[in-house]
């Protein structure tokens, strides 16, 4: 069925990332596509995986993910290093997992990056690495830009 | 003992990522040191290790790793994001790792950001984790960028 709502225009890097988020929290990947800017050079590396490279192979990612389910997950002691049209963030995020009734705490260090477009910002890179185990620091630093 | 030489100035993201692994390569802490941003904000993620934020902490890592000798790093498939003052890349290592006779091959995908600041690009965040064995794709391809 086609998408009834018109696709998302992002007037700013903190955007485009919160519905980056939300798109994992609600499981939608229609969204979480149209936030991706549409191109071969894109890159995404996700924890213990090796780097994907171009929007298919990104989008395909996601799909797997997002069939598992929502992805709640809260950042945490983001730092900014901005420019006008390209934006990096590193951050930690902390996804909680449900097995049955037993309930976990994982951290992610992540780096995500968006260019600006004609069509708004669009993330163009998104790093995760899973955080040792007992050595997520800093958690409650103030958030940080650099620009 | 000063050191005789002046600071580095570098007039691209590409001439700072060069000077960054030739630093590494000859295992020159003071050069490394000069082409990071002497920043509360600079981020580095050592594969395995939780994130370091702030120049004296990412110093203070590279101090340790270069206290082995050098490290020299073949880089690979490299993709970048750009823009007039900032610029991000992503990029697999290859590293010789010699144990006796044995000579081993570690693979690390990587990310770095540099900043155009008075004083030149200067590098800003460093993220990299061990890339999964055998899954070191795309190793061959050409070189891409979008800015």
């Amino acid at each position: 069925m086609p998408r009834l709502t018109k696709p998302m225009l992002f007037a700013s890097p903190e955007e485009c990332e919160q519905a980056f988020y939300e798109a994992l929290e609600s499981a939608d990947l229609d969204a979480l596509a149209d936030l991706w800017l549409h191109d071969d050079e894109v890159c995404c590396t996700h924890p213990g995986a090796a780097r994907l490279v171009g929007f298919p192979s990104v989008r395909a990612s996601w799909a797997s993910i997002l069939a598992g389910g929502p992805l709640p997950i809260r950042t945490l002691a983001r730092h900014v290093f901005e420019s006008p049209t390209l934006t990096v963030t590193s951050l930690i995020e902390e996804i909680v997992v449900q097995q049955g009734s037993v309930r976990q705490l994982v951290h992610v260090l992540a780096s995500n990056a968006y260019l600006k477009t004609p069509a708004g910002w669009k993330m163009v890179m998104h790093f995760g690495t899973a955080a040792p185990q007992g050595q997520v620091v800093e958690a409650s630093q103030s958030q940080g830009t650099v620009h």
